[in-house]
C-alpha cells in the first residue's frame, strides 16, 4: 500500500503531490480505493483554484501560450498547476506534454506543477483521473489550474466540463472558417484568444478578432457572460496581462453572482451521473447470466427472431 | 386491448398498418408490451425494403421533393412510405408532416402511406418509435421507406443511425460555407442532392456540385461506397431519376458486397445497446432507496464531502 503524506502534500510538497497523482492514476483495484479514500479526507482543502481549460488547434502556440501565461501567473504571486488531458494513447502518436522540455522555463518555477496526461483511466476514462488531479492540486495550494487539451477528438468536451474558464486560442486567420475548430467547441468557449498576433501579422490579427466578434455574437449564450475576443502574442509576451484581466473580472462577477459555484455543483451533478451510467453498464456486462445470454440475444436481434427492444428487456431481467 | 388484423396488415391492408402504428406509439403499458408480440411476430415479414433518410435545411424543399420522389417510384411500381422523426414537440413549433396537404399528390397515392413524426416516445424517444413503424411499413410490403429529418438537433444523427442509405438536400449556393449544416452530418451522408437546380440557378446548381464534391473528397470514408453529389429540380421534376438511380447502385453493391446486411446488423446492435442504457437508468431510479438516498448523495458532491465517484458507487450498489 502506497503512503502519501497528507499533511505534507497539503503544505504544498511537490513529491507528495506527485506520488498522490500516481496513487490516483494506478490500475490496481486496492490503489483505487485508497485513491478515493485520500480524496474524501482532502475534499474539505480543495475548491480554491480556478480551473481554466486552453484548446486550440496543433500550431496555434498552446505549449509556448501556456508557458508565458503560467510565468506571468507566478511574477503575480500564483502558484500554478499544468494538466494535459490527452485521450489518445501514446502509441498512436496523439501524447501531449509527454516531457517537460516543452516548458522548459516554467517546469524549473518552484510555484510550477506540470503533470502529463494519464496514460489512461477505467471509470470515467482520461477525464475521471484528471478530475482528481486537479483535487490533488487544489489541496496542495495551487490557485491556478491550466487543463490543456489535443484539440481532437472528445477531450475539448471532457475538459469544458471539468473547468471553470474555457478558452480557445487560435491563429490570425479570418478568412479561414473556423480554422477546424468544431463548431460546438466555439459555443463552450468563454474566450477566443487570438495568438501570434505579432510581426506581420498584427492587421489580420485585429482582423481576426472583428470575425469572431460578430461570430461570437451569433451564437446563443445562457450564462452572464459575454464570450469575450482578445488577441495575444505568447511569443512577445504581449496581451498576456490583458487575457488574465479578462479571466480576473469573470472570477470576481462569477463569483459575486454565484454563477462561479452554480457551474460547479451542475459540473460535479454531470459527472456523478455519467459515473453512474458506466458502474450500471459495467455491473451488467459482469454477471454472468448476462455475458452468456447477451450474444445469443444479439444473434435473436440479427437474425430478426426478436426486437432490440425486447431482447434489452430480458437483459436488463436478469439484474 | 386493441384488435389488430396481422393478417390484413401483411396484405397490404393501410387501416390495419394504421392501428398497428397507433398501438406502437400508445403510452399505455398493456400496449406497449402487446405492440412489442405483434412486433416479434411481424419480424419474418421485415426487412425488405430500402430505408433512405432525407434531411436538410429549412427552405431547402424537403416536401417537393419527397412527394416528386415518392411519385416517381410509385411510377416506377414501388410501394412508398414516408415517415418523419421531429424530437421537438409540436407545441414547440418543431413539428413536420402535421398533414397531408404538405404532400397532397403523394397522399392521394394507394401505393402511398404517409405518417407524422410520433409526437413522444418513451424508451429510446421518437426514434424508437420510427424505428418500429419501419418494421409495420415493411411487413406491409411497401418497398422504399423515406424517413425524414427536420435538420435540428439530434435528428439527423438518430435517422442516420436507423436508415440505409442517408441523403443530404442543399440549396444552390456554393459560397455558403456548409449552409448551417452541421459538420459531422456531411459525415454521415451517402449523397449531397442540391436541389432547386433550375431556372437562373442551374449554374450555381453546377458550381455547387463542384464545391461539394471537392469538400467530400477531404472527408474520410469507411464504407465501399464514395458518397455522391448530384442536383435536381424537385419543382420541374428533373434529375429525379439519376437520384434513384444512384440508390439502386448503391442498394445492388451494398448487398452483394454484404455492406447492406452489415449495416443492418450494426444499427440493431447498436440500438439495443442504447436500449440496455436507458433501461438500467429506469431500473436504478425506480428503485425506492435510490431514490432517497440519490438527492442525499448529490447533496454530499456538492457540499465537497464525497466524490462523484465514491457517491455513484453507493447508489450502484442498491441495486
Amino acid at each position: 500500500m502506497a503512503v502519501i503524506d497528507l499533511n505534507a502534500l497539503a503544505e504544498g510538497n511537490r513529491r507528495a503531490l506527485a506520488k498522490a497523482i500516481t496513487l490516483v492514476e494506478s490500475k490496481l483495484d486496492s490503489h483505487r480505493e485508497q485513491a478515493q479514500h485520500m480524496l474524501e479526507q482532502l475534499l474539505p482543502k480543495t475548491g480554491n483554484s480556478i480551473r481554466i481549460g486552453i484548446t486550440g488547434i496543433p500550431g496555434v502556440g498552446k505549449s509556448t501560450f501556456i508557458e508565458t501565461f503560467g510565468l506571468y501567473l507566478i511574477a503575480q504571486g500564483k502558484k500554478v498547476a499544468v494538466l494535459a488531458v490527452d485521450p489518445s494513447s501514446p502509441l498512436e502518436g496523439g501524447s501531449i506534454l509527454g516531457d517537460k522540455t516543452r516548458m522548459e522555463m516554467l517546469s524549473r518555477e518552484s510555484n510550477a506543477f506540470i503533470r502529463p496526461s494519464p496514460s489512461e483511466g477505467a471509470l470515467g476514462g482520461v477525464a475521471q483521473k484528471t478530475r482528481e488531479t486537479m483535487l490533488l492540486c487544489e489541496a496542495a495550494g495551487y490557485d491556478v489550474i491550466l487543463v490543456e487539451t489535443v484539440g481532437v477528438g472528445q477531450s475539448e468536451y471532457e475538459v469544458a466540463g471539468m473547468v471553470d474558464f474555457f478558452m480557445v486560442l487560435m491563429l490570425p486567420n479570418a478568412g479561414d472558417e473556423l480554422q477546424g475548430i468544431k463548431k460546438g467547441i466555439m459555443e463552450l468557449a468563454d474566450a477566443l484568444v487570438i495568438n501570434k498576433a505579432d510581426g506581420d501579422s498584427i492587421n489580420l490579427a485585429q482582423q481576426t478578432c472583428r470575425h469572431y466578434k460578430n461570430a461570437m455574437n451569433l451564437l446563443r449564450h445562457n450564462s452572464f457572460w459575454t464570450p469575450q475576443v482578445l488577441s495575444c502574442s505568447a511569443q512577445l509576451k504581449q496581451g498576456i496581462d490583458a487575457v488574465w484581466g479578462m479571466i480576473s473580472n469573470f472570477h470576481i462577477d462569477a463569483t459575486n453572482n454565484g454563477a462561479f459555484a452554480n457551474k460547479r455543483t451542475q459540473q460535479n451533478k454531470e459527472w456523478m451521473q455519467k459515473l453512474i451510467t458506466e458502474l450500471l453498464a459495467r455491473k451488467l456486462n459482469q454477471n454472468p447470466q448476462v455475458r452468456e445470454l447477451k450474444p445469443l440475444l444479439e444473434q435473436k436481434v440479427i437474425k430478426g427472431e426478436t426486437t432490440p427492444l425486447l431482447a434489452a428487456q430480458r437483459l436488463i431481467e436478469l439484474l
